[in-house]
């Protein structure tokens, strides 16, 4: 059981929506929507998506890394989310 | 017609991988993968996605705006331009 | 006769406010601050350094690159600038 | 004692050096610099500063966090901890 289990329907429908957002942009390119209209909607994608992200990173602290600290096997654990927390954070 | 339009086939095929890659998230958690691997599948459509961003600004600077500076009306369009920019970097 | 020119004594004063930021964070360390203000005040620094950036990409599309366009010799510049756009944005 | 204590001197030393970094841009502004080299030098402080703030947010989960789940008070911190992630990955 991950740490997104109890939220596992909140992410289902948070990515369904994302993929909606994702045919909205194909058919704005279709429609020779303006430029600078489809980067906003990108921008609103990529938010919707990092929020998704950031949701799992939260997840996974409070249960898989909080876990393994308690029962002192945590620094494997610690190492791995500290290196997908700079990854997420772009550097 | 728009900056994009010379790129119009290249953008539709982008976001047609982009959408697949969103499925591909979604069976990631229907299939109770490790939270960190979706979290780096997460970070890999949000870069496939400011790709596209990045290529939607550029061609509309190459087109869009130049055009409006060459024929002398260019003060609204590097605005509005100069406002996506501090948008899509984020700030 | 650079794009910043105009702006010149606004990026000094501003330059010379973030290097005091950066002085306050010493201090911050020095003093055994916690570490979670300390991280609060490099956001902040961060964030200012950006809009010095967001500044300077600014004024220079609005100087140099829209008078080499007027002038037919933009294609380099658009070029140059869009590689900086890109790097400033993180990708 | 904070999770930095280790980790003083060389965060002492990379905040000075941050400082010099910041001396050079004013420097780079008096003597008119070309403004995608300033933009350059910018991303390049933006980045260091970014790494620091990595630094402090690995040493304070590795050590307060860490302590404080081990202890059984670990919710409080984790609360903490990843609402400065979201602020530190810009979301």
């Amino acid at each position: 059981m991950y740490g997104y289990a109890s939220t596992k329907d909140d992410l289902r429908s948070r990515l369904r929506k994302i993929e909606g957002q994702v045919r909205g942009l194909q058919r704005m390119v279709d429609e020779d929507k303006y430029c600078i209209d489809i980067l906003t909607q990108v921008n609103s994608v990529t938010a919707a998506l990092r929020a998704v992200g950031m949701g799992l990173l939260d997840d996974h602290v409070r249960h898989c890394v909080a876990e393994s600290i308690a029962t002192g096997e945590g620094d494997e654990k610690i190492e791995e989310l500290m290196a997908a927390v700079g990854r997420f954070a772009g550097r």
